[in-house]
């Protein structure tokens, strides 16, 4: 029987004192659970989105048969996380734009709507109001808290700031901190939607346009740096558009527009595979000429439709900021010994966003600090994609530990 | 004695039949030459230039100190590519804005700019061009003919177009053709450009504005694929712009502004290394927060100023439509037969632009084919933009081979 997702709200009166000293009050977080917490509510499993996922982690909505959530294949009945034994529960981070309170909602300070002056939010922060969302949810400790990308960096940031509250933390695809590189994309992203003229200062709300253009240009340079070269030049290679209009098109493997997911690349499918390139050249500099490109404005043009370009900004910037060492001197390992649970690390061979080496220096650092670690290395194609695709490799590594969790805890 | 650059340029009446099967007639080429031609005229050899440098490849213009060519540390009296021996020479492409006719110039059949409507130029396009303005100069073979990058392409398809006319291919950081990653970028650069709406589907110029936004997020993504990740993390870092005021600016070691050049790092510098990320955060999402923001953004700025959006457009597509393995079924073995000279490639090992392994494709392929090649792969940590650098070991193996060339034209 089909997983079904139910979307709750919870909302906090008491202001949420920031990493930056700001604080937000009278906010609202949206979450689902799945499977049900036991007696002595020790099975409990939080989830963790990355940039543009949601707390619709698993299962379907009724009667929307292709509203599966973004960790729809590793999550569920009989699942790697097997919601028949764990109580799995996904929370959308405060300033995301799916449910909980974020840029476009009222600030009640001022009676306007938030926009650019949306508070700066951190990964601490977010740790923070999921700890007293777990408060309310009589959730004192977690089996795990578990996460990909950003998503592990929250994981991380459970594990150091609640050592007492958490037995495991899952970190996949993660790192202990981003690159120059990394800002680097994430800079010309957020340049792109806040020199839209359609941005309007982060006030767009307030003259009733989208800055669609700043926002399709971000996700395409993020897609891009979603997937690697390997799976790109199989997937689409230079292949033009007028030879692949003779193939499946790459839209129809596409999921329903509106679902919150990060996964870019529906790769399951052989039909879109890369074909010789044949066919003329049109000779044009605006229209599209090769597949890639047709893909690539496809996924931004989607992405305009349903991201808030706020919360892209506050996103990206809590991705920057992550840097638990950096209290500690630049040390991973001196900051990294506050957390006590057991970790499962997994990276992915041709991720460069964040690549395996990135989760090695997490591995090193506790190894240094004596801590039980399990750490696979996936030799999978698909870049930093591949977290979110269901590579038996991996989910059968990612099983095995839940399977381990779930002798200890008894269920 | 410094060498001092003279711009020359050629008007050509006749039109110059475009491989889209468009024309361009009474255009102009610029021009420079170093060093003198021999007797026999065997000792030319052509510098090809790459996305936005020019035909100001060596020397520094009067009265103008700063000026120096793009490549002014490989070409040169004494140099790599020595002057004292070689006659030199840089054309400035087609459709490029630093002298030749290009978008921004009145189309003779409308009397009015060409903008958007100047035709799709290839890089089989530009050599037929140069091969014109060599019979005009009366060079008819070339020593050598030698680029990187976008440059490399062009020397390449001289020894495919003109076998009879080169005697020495030199292939720096190229690659046989872009991969899907590569047009991604560049299609990414472009949408920016399109959708600024001060780009007026091309025909800016009749408006007075300059689609400088779209021009700065080109850049910004251009540059992040120039470098490095290594490079960047050891420049910046996650270095603070606040701390790094502390320490010489960035900004202080550029070169002169309105220099067309594609390096996009001055590296030889101590003084902007990596310091450990100090100071406070600002928590803001559009103000620079760490040093790597402010740089590219700076590069972004100086870049809007100078360069033509038409013509980046149409230089991002004479890389896309390059593929000599095209028109021979993907084999690029068979494409290669046609070229009959020797070869020096070099590539870098950080370069993920234009990564070794593409080198190599080459090298196999010219191999295959039983011809002539030296072949160097540079352990460089500055990506794609070691080869405007002056590595020594670089710098030697360059120096080696034209010192060579150099015992067979008798110089």
């Amino acid at each position: 029987m089909p997983l079904i997702a139910t979307t709750q709200v919870m909302h906090f009166a008491a202001p949420l004192r920031l990493q930056s000293g700001a604080s937000v009050r009278d906010y609202t977080l949206a979450f689902e659970t799945y499977g049900a917490l036991n007696a002595d509510k020790s099975n409990a499993v939080l989830v963790c989105h990355a940039l543009n996922a949601s707390h619709h982690v698993a299962g379907s909505y009724p009667d929307k048969p292709k509203s599966e959530g973004w960790w729809d294949n590793m999550i569920g009945p009989g699942k790697p996380l097997d919601t028949n034994r764990f109580f799995v529960i996904g929370i959308n981070n405060l300033g995301s734009c799916f449910g909980s309170t974020g840029p476009m909602h009222t600030n009640p300070d001022t009676g306007r709507v938030y926009g650019a002056d949306f508070p700066v939010v951190t990964v601490e922060d977010w740790v923070h109001a999921q700890a007293l969302l777990l408060d309310r949810l009589e959730v004192a400790r977690l089996a795990a808290v578990m996460g990909g990308s950003l998503g592990g960096m929250q994981a991380l940031a459970w594990a150091l700031q609640y050592p007492q509250r958490v037995a495991h933390a899952v970190v996949i695809a993660s790192a202990p901190n981003l690159t120059a590189e990394n800002i680097a994309f994430n800079e010309v992203a957020r340049r792109a939607i806040v020199t839209d003229p359609d941005f309007h200062g982060g006030h767009f709300y307030d003259h009733g346009v989208l800055p669609k253009r700043g926002l399709r240009i971000a996700r395409m340079i993020g897609h891009i740096t979603y997937l690697s070269d390997d799976v790109m030049n199989e997937k689409f290679g230079r292949q033009l558009r007028s030879a692949a209009q003779a193939v499946a098109s790459v839209g129809a493997t596409e999921p329903a527009p509106g679902r919150p997911q990060q996964a870019s690349t529906p790769l399951g499918g052989s039909a879109a595979r890369a074909v010789a390139s044949v066919g003329a050249y049109r000779y044009s500099t605006q229209e599209v000429e090769f597949q890639i490109e047709s893909y690539l404005r496809y996924q931004g043009d989607k992405f305009a439709e349903y991201f808030d370009a706020n919360t892209y900004l506050l996103i990206t910037r809590a991705l920057d900021y992550f840097d638990p060492a950096r209290t500690h001197g630049g040390d991973l390992s001196r900051a990294l010994a506050a957390a006590t649970c057991k970790f499962l690390l997994v990276s992915f061979t041709t991720d460069w966003r964040f690549s395996p080496s990135r989760s090695r220096e997490l591995v090193k650092a506790l190894l240094d600090n004596k801590r039980n670690i399990s750490y696979a290395e996936i030799d999978a194609p698909h870049g930093h994609d591949a977290f979110l695709l269901d590579d038996p490799r991996y989910h059968s590594v990612v099983r095995a530990y839940f399977d381990n969790i779930a002798r200890e805890v008894a269920v």
